[in-house]
């Protein structure tokens, strides 16, 4: 392990998460509360922090695939430590493993909060708990490697290692242009949605920090009611947004690149339209007559729908009080996912097709015994190692699962609510149902759930396997 | 296809089926119940049906790898149609689709019952649902061919349809004198049990059919309060008959040949005893306080966990009053089920341990690149297609699982109900929790629903493959 490189990495990551703070300090400045300046001394900190470990650069600059893994991970716990301290400085969010929730919950794009009373904060925390759903969404590490030069083969692990979706081979030529393509798309579909949101006679506070919430796919509001306050347009705007963040961002590179035909025909781009149509229609059926006319109920169901299957997690509307047969179709979703490669969360919907195609095979293997077949993505042969680590993710993703809920339940809440506080933590939505439903929070469970709920939450967001190497003793071992 | 051997297969099956069915229309008869006509005219219906189809014994007596599957679905569906009859004769259970699911649970070693009242049926019909129980712990087809002569290709094909587990393959070179064997082991074991239970002053009815839900883990009771009435020594001797018949059937084969060693070492096995004793410590923590002794918790806590991860579905107390935790433990047994190879159902335990060490490996092959390591089982090198086929169980049965929940859900009832109701059909358990918890029972549900938890009870029995063969078109097209 080249341990300078990763301190070297860490270092780069204190050093931004230090800048990126001097924004909400800015906003604390513009409304001239107090608590801005925790997040400038926080911010000072962080800087001066990363410039410690960072006093000579390395000479090896090479991170090996283990490295990319522990780095990634390393660098969200540190920028997590990091990011809750304001939360406790400010008093707003004084016990750590609170602060820590609801900081994770941010740069993983959850959205779950322990907060019983979300107006009650300032708006610089405010607009910090947003911001960091938007720094979360496109990855802090794919950001630091746009800008830190670094060999090739080290932004490839790192990529690998922070990027959800089963394989980012299609980039690898070029990772380092394709990151800052990335960031580039994600910066320019955030100022339109900002722009829109605008136009619909939004504030500007409000349309920033949820701006960032549905760009990142996070889903804290600043309302404790929700986003049912907002008016139709802007439902409906939210709506949009959240569904195209979910959208594989290879999609908008074709779209960019002008290969137009390419981009109609991803296979897991059309699956993922065709499966928001779908369980809006369903829901629409299922919940005819809860609400007063046709186009509220479709608002409704599109609203929750998009929010649910991209993981953002707005609401609304308490969908807890629906009929059980949309609550399940809403609960599916949270599993699947949305598209790889975008901010979303969940299994991923590029990854239940390629699981659904080796059932597909395994059967035809059976029926005819002497085919041949290889498993095809997009016209593109699947690589052996692809479809392992797929099947190994689904195990580790219902172990986990299994350990969590078992853990979570210690607390005697109901297994709706506990089982759909692990789904909505571990797939990075926000929030469940019963007790931690829409209208509800998560700090009604023990310290220790949190701490579990924490974890779930960093290891949904980083896809599993970097959270286990972190803390796989072989990790640590040196070589004998 | 080789139609005309999977023909002369359902033949046997039916014929088999009437035969069986003499033994209740002998109970009617020692009752002096009207019932017993019923099972006496249907068992004739049987055979009669079974001769008609085996006028002439096909000269092609091959049965390829996909006749296997589709003889087993096939076999096990027509076994159920027919044996279903009875209960509507008898007037008893009237309607076509509360038979099906009430002599399906009892085949598939399920338990589940659509009855509310189970002491008003006759003697006759009791002992049918029980005996349809040791009938299908063992696997019908399974005794079909250690008495039927056939190639040795055909009895591998059949026997690996049929039997549970991820691999037959160590017994395969001598399949027909495995199946007896197997039997022979079933029956002796059956008889230890119902020898114990008349020692314990129980009576000769009761011995006989708890037994045969004891052996085949299926778990009808003759009384609407479960096993609550039985005396202590009564109640464990069930517990200890549980636990015995969820062991990997392998391992008694070993005690027979002397091989103590190889037994003791068997992983499967020693992983199965750990988990009952981990979960039964558990379990106990956490209900001090409930049951007025020490005795009586471990007493209640020893059945409900060996009832539950046998998959046998009996009950002592109605754990849905159990804290969560307890019965979050009791879900995740559910799910994890017996050992392989026994009468058992669930996902098992050497499923789940091979697919943790492909977790392990996969890790150590990312934090040591270099290292080339197998996967071994019980020492022996686990073969690629096997894993493949346990990574493809797995996508099933969560496919399924998703698609069976959302049907279910229809009826309105809450996510504990629904969600433990599939676990437990799936499963082949029996009670869920909620409104279809070991109090409960399952005629709350609609005829869809019912029909869907039949067809998970059925997959779930012949692990998936048979069941998705049989639907699937492409078995069913001829050659171009």
């Amino acid at each position: 392990m080249n341990r300078k490189m990763l301190q070297y990495v860490i270092s780069w990551v204190l050093k931004m998460e230090g800048i990126l703070m001097l924004l909400p300090a800015l906003t604390g400045a513009v409304y001239r509360e107090k608590e801005g300046l925790a997040y400038l001394l926080c911010g000072l900190c962080c800087v001066a922090a990363g410039f410690l470990l960072s006093r000579k650069k390395p000479e090896n600059m090479e991170l090996y695939p283990k490295d990319g893994y522990v780095a990634v991970a390393l660098g969200w716990v540190v920028l997590s430590l990091f990011g809750c301290l304001p939360f406790m400085m400010t008093g707003e969010i004084p016990f750590f493993v609170d602060a820590l929730f609801e900081i994770v919950s941010g740069f993983t794009t959850t959205g779950s909060s322990i907060l019983t009373d979300v107006e009650a904060l300032s708006h610089a925390s405010l607009f910090w708990r947003s911001f960091s759903h938007w720094i979360g969404g496109m990855g802090v590490l794919v950001f630091i490697l746009a800008v830190l030069p670094m060999k090739g083969g080290s932004v490839m692990n790192l990529m690998k290692a922070e990027s959800p979706g089963p394989s980012v081979s299609k980039f690898v030529p070029r990772v380092r242009g394709t990151a800052k393509i990335l960031y580039q798309i994600y910066i320019v579909m955030t100022l339109v949605l900002i722009a829109c949101l605008l136009l619909s006679g939004m504030s500007l506070f409000e349309s920033l920090t949820l701006s960032f919430g549905t760009a990142g796919t996070g889903g804290f509001s600043l309302l404790n009611s929700g986003c049912g306050t907002y008016t139709e347009t802007q439902q409906w705007i939210l709506t949009v947004g959240m569904i195209l963040f979910g959208v594989n961002f290879n999609f908008y590179y074709l779209l960019l690149c002008k290969r137009f035909k390419a981009a109609v025909l991803s296979h897991e781009v059309r699956v993922y339209f065709l499966v928001i149509l779908a369980a809006i229609g369903a829901i629409c059926v299922d919940i005819r007559g809860v609400y007063d006319s046709m186009a509220e109920t479709v608002r409704h169901a599109a609203f929750q729908v998009g929010s649910i299957i991209t993981t953002t997690g707005y609401s609304t509307t308490d969908f807890n009080l629906w009929p059980e047969f949309s609550k399940t179709i809403l609960l599916l979703l949270m599993f699947l996912g949305a598209c790889a490669g975008s901010t979303g969360g969940g299994i991923k919907v590029s990854r239940v097709l390629i699981l659904l195609k080796t059932v597909k095979k395994e059967l035809m293997s059976i029926v005819h015994p002497r085919s041949v077949r290889q498993i095809q993505f997009d016209k593109r042969p699947v690589e052996h190692e692809v479809l392992r680590s797929i099947n190994v993710f689904l195990t580790v993703y219902m172990t986990i699962f299994a350990a969590s809920l078992l853990l979570v339940s210690m607390d005697e809440f109901s297994l709706e609510t506990n089982f759909s506080a692990v789904a909505a933590t571990f797939n990075n939505i926000g929030p469940g149902m019963g007790k931690v439903g829409p209208m509800g929070n998560f700090s009604v469970y023990s310290p220790l759930s949190k701490l579990v709920l924490t974890f779930d939450m960093l290891a949904g967001r980083l896809e599993l396997f970097p959270m286990l190497i972190l803390f796989s003793p072989s990790t640590w071992k040196k070589r004998g």
